[in-house]
């Protein structure tokens, strides 16, 4: 997996080039500049370390001028539009060139965070005051009260995020109050409706893991109807996932596996019928447009 | 710049890591299978070579099947719900462990793609039948009649891209009807307000430029006022953007322009304005929302 | 994580640098060749693909003679000492400049794998006569039968390998009838002594794991006593570890578990002791010599 | 060939992944500990550099904690069972993420300079106390009475070492006392058995060789009986390979070469043999066994 | 693009490989040295700060002495044969090992900046005493004066340079006070005679370019007689490139174009007749030699 | 050591960065195309094979037609102006892409050839009309008659190379009729004047070398004056080298080192004087221009 670091030179390789032109020819050599950052909007911030990280990366490169930030928000807290996130001073150049790429991540970041709150506030309603909590929480601090208020359903994320950006976007996730899935096909068992056809039923494919799988790893098995839903129970599957069923359907499986099991909602989730489907008792829901289609979020950077 | 082979790669390696561990347990190594891709809501198709390259790049890794494609549509063409975009054959595991990666990149590209088309139809109705013009377009295929029928005002993107994917989020843009901007920092000269600010005004900004830029540079400045409008003008730019004016201000400054200058308007540009902006007579209108918050478009892959 | 093919040619680069000096001097451009390698000792063969990858690597640095290999027995297979294991042709060169780094690959992988057929054999006894079986599970071919015999208790692999060779030297314990254990420290939760130390006890630090990971994740407790395989059990731990304690120690936990998780017996196992812990009736054996001390097996290559 | 640095990076992704899931549950960001490591057997060290770098590199990517170190033995010193080998403090996640990383490359460095010492204690009988003197040959510290005390006969490694770690295992036989030959084959002239037939005989081998190679190579032949040898004199090889003969030839041939060439006995040495062997006053005795076959040494790393 | 760091990294390594036997032999670890490097001819100096990171890089690989640089001369400035450019002190093994690389980076950099000078002095007779402005424009430094005195004709660089060194040599071009040509064949269109073969003439050429490239992009023509000259005038054409014209059809072609687009003469350019070309009142003179043809000066590192 | 596909690959990103965007918009994606290259001058060619490499590798990023050569010369063979070198054809973006970075390699190579060969003759007259033995040399390819006709004394390079085509540059030079020295600081031991000076003198450099290095290198050191060559003669240097003498020193010290060491001079060859030291009976003349200083040769490529 690509390191962060990685993939913040990549992407000013992708942005600068050769050059950034247009500065080179403007600003002189070690010309000191100020700026702020704006948000435009109302949002839950996510991003602001690589946000610096990207200045850092591009002063690494082309100055001795080291780059100073004062943070006024962090990661995981919400800011109302128009309140300064962060100011910052360093070589003029830098901030120039590194203010594109650093916005594309901050603005991605943040928009995903921003979309996870709400999922997370439609199933936590009332009260989710407390936002050092969830502050704590987006960063791994695990010490007390750390965990978000909303203990019984959790909203989580998919594999379906920016290719080579998962790392990022999981953590954004965190921001916003959700929590993560497995990283990607190597850190966790998830039998999907292919892989039941590939197998030939559920029953099969759960046996075939079994023999194959080391003995760290849980099973959680996708299913379509009851009938699937019976199977997975049968074979003792740890999680079982509900994939696209109506309501109806997902209180009857609900009712049908009974604790036996874990209980993931997958599918046809959206800010309407997430709180329905939240009162029912699942364990998990899970959203895939928390990172397939977040928008980005209106953030501004000014020269002063 | 990072290749898209390269970028394909490490997607994989993000989400595949030490291994697919349930495909590998559940799937012989030398299973054939079928799958096919199919539109789950209307779309503009971008993506099917990168799509189609993924599993190339699994199966090279780990199999001797050679994958077979399918293609019922092309790049640039419009898919209705329900069709079938691509039947494939190949290696089972293959198929099941690039599934998610594939996907990923591929309804990423449509999104940005269907999303264009919406700009690109605002401004072109009537009439935009000719899909294979389109196609064609897209490719960059310049044979006769491949240009976009819409030539007086066209959709341009920016540098508002998802950090490494801008070359597919680019030609995304192609495929739905857009034109590109500059690539990056280094292609192009654009002296944005930052720029201005720290260059102490847009006629230093542009003398300075004329000294350390080679000669087949144009050389286009960003404007918030009319007053700005009138100093690129004093100092010959080549192109003036229109940043963030109202349609009043837009026109006045077009008047003002007179054909003496390339007018590119951007800025809170959406659906709803597009029309209206364009039926003023610049020449650009350009949208960051094409890249930065096109949502993914649904698209499921299943196995036969 | 680096993939076997970067592996190889860094390899091949860190003993050919500039140029096999000798060999291309002393042999021309395109002469062929042909050569044959012997088993030396008897063993257990692993790395047959690796082996033939390295000239695969080295010809396509140098040479259009596509080499051709002759298999006279597979990874898993028994060799008997002074049997032919492989035959080959192609370019002289190749041949030459390819023979040390493709013998140190095979040599050490077929050592490890003789060295955990030792160790299967010694809990296996009687019989384990089918080697085609030991030969399907090594190559995670799932077909009926090729689960190793011994289903009651397996030999499995830990986190001492080779740094850079873990996934040759894991597949070279699943070779020799071995199991493997979790890949890394990402794909599996093994709370040890240190980890216990530094929460203030095996309580705290499962409370912080389930608050922590992810749904589909095991977890696993290291024990030095019977005390701390009372914490394991109260806290529902998956898998239970049994490190370093003598043989009653171990039967007592064992009772005390009485099935209510997974036993694993680490520490201080050997050839002369295993036999006697397997019959305890614990679910794992695993063995940090597998991979650390493992001494290659005598293997020479032969030009004809 | 891959730096060292990027040896141990690598060697900590294959091992970290996505991350080390346990600790992070477990531990805070910036939790400080402290550590020890222990022989837990008698041993020659080596590799306290690398260990400690291991460190660094993991620290480098997480914490801004930065790690102390106090090393009680320095690499080439002989440790008795029981002893710590060194004291560390430093971020808490670093400790327990890179000890298994660092333990690894330890254990094996350290288990090479033993062997290799075992084999130099076998020729150097009697007295070999000064153990600073070998300690600044490990080194390479060139002060006076840095040599090994033995200037007679040399115990030389071969190629036959573990992919990828060629640098670090040479290194640890300097450690223990041993000298190195060529690194690879494009710094050193060795011709060996398939050469000789692929030229079709000594004679015609080295005339190949001293038309191509460059004039600072000396030439070195390996023979297999005292024909060759003869061949080897004829054709006035600079150093003469005496391969897998038996004690009566080995005399036989050192007194056919009289000092007109220097020798070096390979093959089927062992600690019972080599004694013997130096005492026929040969120039130097190679062992693969030092780096293909030495096992790990026993040391612990223990959480304070 | 690779970076400059990269550069050099890669340059140490082609020549260290497995490191400097010498060096590493002769000098004890911790000794300190000091060094001057002397210009043993005329020379405009071009790349000190290449130099210098050669030898940082080198510490940064083996040792904890820092170095320390006395600069004489700064880069675009004139030392005379015998002067000393800069004193230095560090690791005695990081002098001798960096030294040949270094070397080859400055001699070959300075051989391209002082040929280029040349030129340039052949054009701005008389005067061009201010060595100042040279070195500012250079820097890149655009504060007043900067630019070179002759702003009415200037010398270019071409895309024949040294594979991978390009940025470095269009870097020396301007030390000796030449101008850059475009970086490469992204950042500015010039339609050579071969693309004018293949589009079938320059009008469908230019038409073609028109359609495709983004609006910041001037059009470059490259032309080949009065006829070709011309065309390109009838398609607007930014700037035209007389390629290997005589002087009286430059003469010709430069009334033709009559201040219409810019003028560059390209092919054929020598010390002897850049003068007379220039007196024409071209815009530009582009000279392949100053990066395919300059020697190297002569340089020399003396330790003290 | 880069590996010269991954040199063309960087070179070629280097000139194409984001795209060729002239040859984009003019040529469609499949139209094929044929070329034609030309010698404008007389030449001794080489780089043949890295100049249609570099088509493969632009072919293989971007295009399905496969390219076509026919050569007409090989590498180390006399071109006489106007000759056709090689013709080719293939897509014809590929063509008109690579063009340039294809050229910058073979006009560099054949630059260097071509003054190589000027030196070999000087000291080869009279007769060496036998290009195929010159021919086979630069190949490697031992078989008779392939060294070079004057095999008393020998033209060879240094390592005054273009950093990171060293590789190719030593290539070239055997491809001239040259000899290759050492290739980098790992592979051959030269005490040159800094290293003397670091150690206090020839002598106690010669006995540290000794001590340090392998038993498979000889020894060379650089010499200013006859009490240096005497102090090397004291030491038993395998090679001398005489740096910078005039000629009757060097006569002087050829009669006082009387066979006993190789004789290399070095420093102030050119070809004037080249004929007259070879008469001396030197062994060999080592000159860095072959590299630092060749000018590249003209050659032209054509769109037929």
């Amino acid at each position: 997996m690509i390191s962060i670091d990685n993939l913040i030179n990549l992407a000013l390789a992708e942005d600068i080039g050769s050059g950034d032109i247009t500065t080179t020819a403007i600003v002189s050599q070690n010309v000191k500049g100020e700026a702020y950052v704006m948000a435009k909007e109302d949002m839950v911030l996510s991003g602001i370390g690589v946000f610096k990280k990207v200045f850092q990366n591009v002063s690494g490169q082309s100055s001795a001028v080291s780059n100073q930030f004062k943070e006024k928000f962090r990661d995981g807290e919400f800011v109302k539009k128009g309140k300064i996130i962060i100011e910052m001073s360093g070589n003029m150049r830098t901030l120039l060139t590194g203010e594109r790429t650093a916005l594309n991540f901050l603005q991605r970041m943040s928009g995903i965070a921003t979309l996870t709150k709400r999922f997370v506030d439609e199933i936590a309603k009332p009260a989710l005051s407390d936002e050092t909590r969830l502050l704590r929480y987006a960063r791994n601090d695990k010490s007390e009260g750390a965990s978000p208020r909303n203990d019984k359903v959790k909203i989580i994320d998919t594999r379906k995020t920016t290719p080579n950006l998962r790392i990022l976007e999981k953590y954004a996730v965190r921001c916003g109050g959700g929590i993560n899935h497995r990283f990607g096909l190597y850190d966790g068992i998830l039998i999907k409706d292919n892989h039941i056809k590939a197998a030939g039923g559920i029953i099969k494919a759960v046996k075939k893991i079994r023999e194959g799988a080391h003995h760290l790893m849980k099973i959680e098995v996708e299913t379509k109807s009851i009938k699937e839903v019976r199977d997975a129970l049968k074979c003792k599957a740890d999680v079982i996932m509900l994939d696209n069923m109506d309501i109806p359907t997902i209180k009857k499986a609900v009712k049908l596996i009974d604790k036996k099991a874990l209980v993931e909602v997958s599918g046809g989730v959206n800010l309407k019928n997430v709180g329905e489907i939240a009162s029912i008792g699942v364990d998990f829901i899970s959203v895939g447009a928390l990172t397939h289609s977040a928008r980005a979020v209106d953030i501004s950077m000014e020269i002063r």
